[in-house]
């Protein structure tokens, strides 16, 4: 049984994100393409987009492509301090080329650390405006000696273009649900190798259903301008179809859950996911929309308007770790990935299953006579059927499945048995709603 | 002034609770029909109604009627262990006949006691499934001794009829006030003599009143097949009609006060009876419908969709006494009855009264020049008429006076009142609502 | 400097209710003209108007005009035991004309005290029915000896006129900001000589700006009389322009702030107080309508349903010294006059802004390209510029300023000067709202 065990959902996610790790991301580059590489190893029918650098999107322009060849800091020895070839996070993103000696001071001028954590390399960026930095933890910066040193880095800005990954997977209606994450990371575990593997898993998942209600999407882009850029080309099609949709960011620890909700906290994302959180049995913490952060500001920006929610296990920004060189393959794990797959999964059961049902007898129906009822009656026994009672109490038509289940407490995976029963019996219909 | 007292309702529920106590009652047969009969000598203008055996009732059906003259265990020396004629609990309601010899190993298969509350018979019944049984407390059971026992139960199902009562007290309106209680339950008092003779008093009392703008209707029926019944026949006419119900069961304890809502809990029956429950000073229990366990489970059922909440003292299920001998005439007092008709009174003028009033003059009226106002201000001295003032600024023809005394905290009866005075003064008008 | 800062609204205020609190007044007579006439002199523009006694406003009519010239008790050596030079609150609001010599018993029947503050004199009124009454302190009355008095009141109540204040500050629009304040009360500082000081201070601040979206009215009336004789020859035309209003009263004291709300608590001028009031960053009360007892009673009657709240520092009623002598100069401050007067002004600005605000592009703008974003990204440093992504977030037309404000957490003021940077760089656009 344990060479089996290898095989669960939880570790092949893990496993997957082990493969992504290493690569150096940014919001362009190779770093980008290798990892759609390996996603579409998985996932064939995933189609791969580049948009030129200089592509107008919305407000923005898609920048130049970066990419790197080779970082480090040397001392008069020739030692190198630090190496890109160690440590991704040790250049800052998008940093031009430089070649240049110089003292302790002016080399200092161009280090980024993280003081409140001495032991981590911090992650920095500096996609729009053209700088270089070098990023270590504070206790290595303060134990430089005075020197000459050497900072280099070799890398290219150019005209190129944006990478993104988008895989369809059609299901009886046009209406879509939406999943998407992103892939502009280097090296951080959580942040971000495990949301493209946890969108790969569910692809994976929904391709070996057989029936499939609903059409659904990802998207493996790069976060903010990637979002930008495939709403710029998508943006109606999408808001015309797209009934739910989940971004999907630091999903592979194992700590509680969380979720940070659509501009006004009321769509079908925002009922389904909460209402699979409050029956997963953990904790968890719903956010409203002040505190967003990842690509749910795009798909909600005031326009676009697209019922998106974010999806973590420990938020992002909310972990020590986020954004350093402590987020990695130690902080996520088998049975963190796990758990997200599992609120996932039941997140597309519920949508698939949310009919609104209405009850096709006046009165209650008997369920005695179809053996769905204990034949004596008793002091205490009703609490037995309660769930299948008063289903139907609120099978009224109003309600769709997922509005019931909030209603009385029971999972929706439960009321969809007792709806496949019901509905066996004669005793529901489902009416075509929304 | 003693003699007197005993005259009061609370006593006069108490009494006639008490005169329908030892009837051996069940879903059908001879002791509803004697039942009603005691009702009817109360109230005349009863209408009996017999539905036949086999009549289908929605997707229900009215079963065989069922009637018992004795039923006994009898030990190997003729001594009777068990006597329907001492207890009519001590026979599961629609046991088919049987008379055999039996070891007590035998016997105790057809047992039933409720261990957890050993002194006590439960109260058990088996209407859709052919069977039989005893029922007696645990103690007994554990305490018989190796025999012969004769089982002997002289019982009939046979083709008959379901039997309920129906008062209509017909008022300036079509519009109905309605109220269901049932007749179904053996030797319990508060579940359920005392919804019968509840209903009865407040039936009385509403023949007496000169004026009624609505039309009350009563129903004394079996519980679930009764009321299945009896919508199936007139749910349409009730439909267009019933704009308050109330489901009468438990009422003649005297602990706290309880309702069930419907099935949103918005309707004007749960507005008015919260109101007046919230006045009435004692401790009180909204359940949602959620809890609900009585005949508003078929009046609240979609497509039904009366607005029918439950009223209760204690509600049932909640008091250890529930469907046990436990449930006798000492568990109901006569003060228990008078809290509840008193608070049903309550409801009914409510109703009467509620109507939207609207101000017939711009800013405030000048009460002093009525006789309505302090006419030295000073400090203080505003909060006697803070009612009349408030009343007013709330007569805006949009609130109607349950809403008018759920706003300001007035007791509705004390609004009833001031709504009296000025109109008098012809400061408001009622306007025609709903 | 310390000169300069004597200059200060506040102090302005205060100086202003200093030399309107000797003045003897009530809800009619010389005592509202004089009071007048001071205002007058700070605010040209007022115009004055006088409604004969007799006249029918709606449930009410104008009453005979009161004057007073000498009210004293004099006791049997000449000595003046009370004297209405001393102090106007001795005697009673329209108290007709006396002159008669009484023993101790019979003057003590005059006389009114406030046992529970025995060192105050109370003020008291009788508009509405003939009497004559002194006030004096519960100490002063115990230590009368027995005695020969003479009880004398020189007033006169005569056929003349109800006078009142209105100014109006012509805007862009004809919907109007509606202020109003009472100008009725005898020698009380907070309740009333502060009102008619902060809205002469508003005024005087508004006439000043060079640019106002809505006209400004503002009125100075008797309370209650006053209100209803000016609704009733204005109520259609307020009906129809008034957006928001506030009444001004108990404005004086440097204690915590409180608003009474409007009938239902819902209106523009409810949230822009109630917004202005929670990032003033002092405590503050918000009374229900239930606790009205001042002008928004005739503003928001039914039918009238003008938009008027009641802004005080200690509501009125809620501090000892109300409606005594108590009520003097030292219970008013230059503090808190500033306070008001600082929430007040911060209220028309939130009004003057209060847009519908739509962002002009899809997805987030690029602020870093405009100089609005930090352009180096790190952890930790978003919180920067919250308050602007996130109003841009909110910018989806549906929203007024108070609305996201109320929504985000930020105060308007820092909306305002976001609303105008944005608007610079053409990002977002007003709406036309309402």
């Amino acid at each position: 049984m344990k060479e089996k065990r290898t095989d669960y959902p939880g570790k092949q996610m893990y496993d997957l994100a082990a493969q992504l790790f290493p690569i150096c991301r940014s919001i362009t580059g190779n770093g980008v393409r290798q990892t759609l590489a390996i996603l579409k190893l998985r996932l064939p029918g995933m189609r791969i987009t580049e948009v030129p650098s200089g592509t107008k999107v919305f407000d923005w322009e898609v920048p130049r492509e970066w990419n790197i060849s080779e970082g480090y800091i040397e001392n008069s020895s020739g030692e190198r301090v630090i190496d890109f070839q160690e440590n991704n996070l040790h250049i800052m993103g998008y940093s031009v080329p430089v070649d240049v000696y110089v003292t302790l001071e002016e080399l200092k001028r161009h280090i980024y650390t993280e003081p409140s954590q001495p032991d981590v390399i911090p992650y920095l960026t500096s996609y729009y405006k053209e700088n270089f930095g070098f990023c270590m933890s504070e206790n290595q910066k303060n134990s430089l000696p005075e020197d000459t040193y050497h900072m280099v880095i070799k890398s290219q800005l150019t005209e190129g273009s944006l990478t993104y990954g988008e895989l369809v997977i059609p299901g009886e209606r046009e209406e879509e649900i939406f999943f998407s994450t992103y892939v502009c990371h280097p090296s951080m575990a959580n942040n971000e190798c495990s949301g493209p593997a946890l969108a790969a898993q569910l692809a994976e998942w929904l391709l070996e259903r057989s029936e499939r209600r609903y059409t659904y999407r990802f998207v493996w882009i790069p976060e903010t301008i990637g979002s930008i850029t495939y709403l710029s080309r998508h943006w109606k099609e999408r808001k015309s179809r797209v009934i739910a949709g989940f971004n999907l960011s630091c999903v592979g620890d194992n700590d509680h859950y969380s979720m940070v909700e659509t501009r006004y906290g009321d769509t079908l994302a925002d009922r389904v996911l909460k209402n699979a959180l409050r029956h997963h049995g953990k904790e968890f913490t719903v956010y409203p929309f002040l505190k967003r952060g990842s690509d749910e500001r795009q798909y909600n920006a005031p326009g676009v308007d697209l019922p998106v929610v974010s999806f973590c296990r420990t938020k992002y920004g909310e972990f020590p770790q986020y954004h350093t060189s402590a987020d990695n393959m130690d902080y996520v794990s088998p049975e963190g990935f796990q758990g997200s797959f599992e609120v996932m999964t039941k997140v597309v059961c519920a949508l698939e299953h949310n009919w609104n049902y209405q009850v096709k007898v006046l009165c209650e129906p008997q369920l005695g006579k179809r053996g769905l009822y204990p034949t004596i009656s008793r002091k205490g026994q009703y609490d037995k059927i309660y769930a299948i009672t008063t289903f139907i109490a609120y099978a009224d038509g109003k309600n769709d499945l997922i509005a019931i289940s909030d209603r009385i407490g029971c999972p929706v995976d439960m009321l969809i048995d007792i709806a496949e029963k019901l509905k066996e019996n004669g005793l529901i219909a489902a009416v075509e709603e929304r």
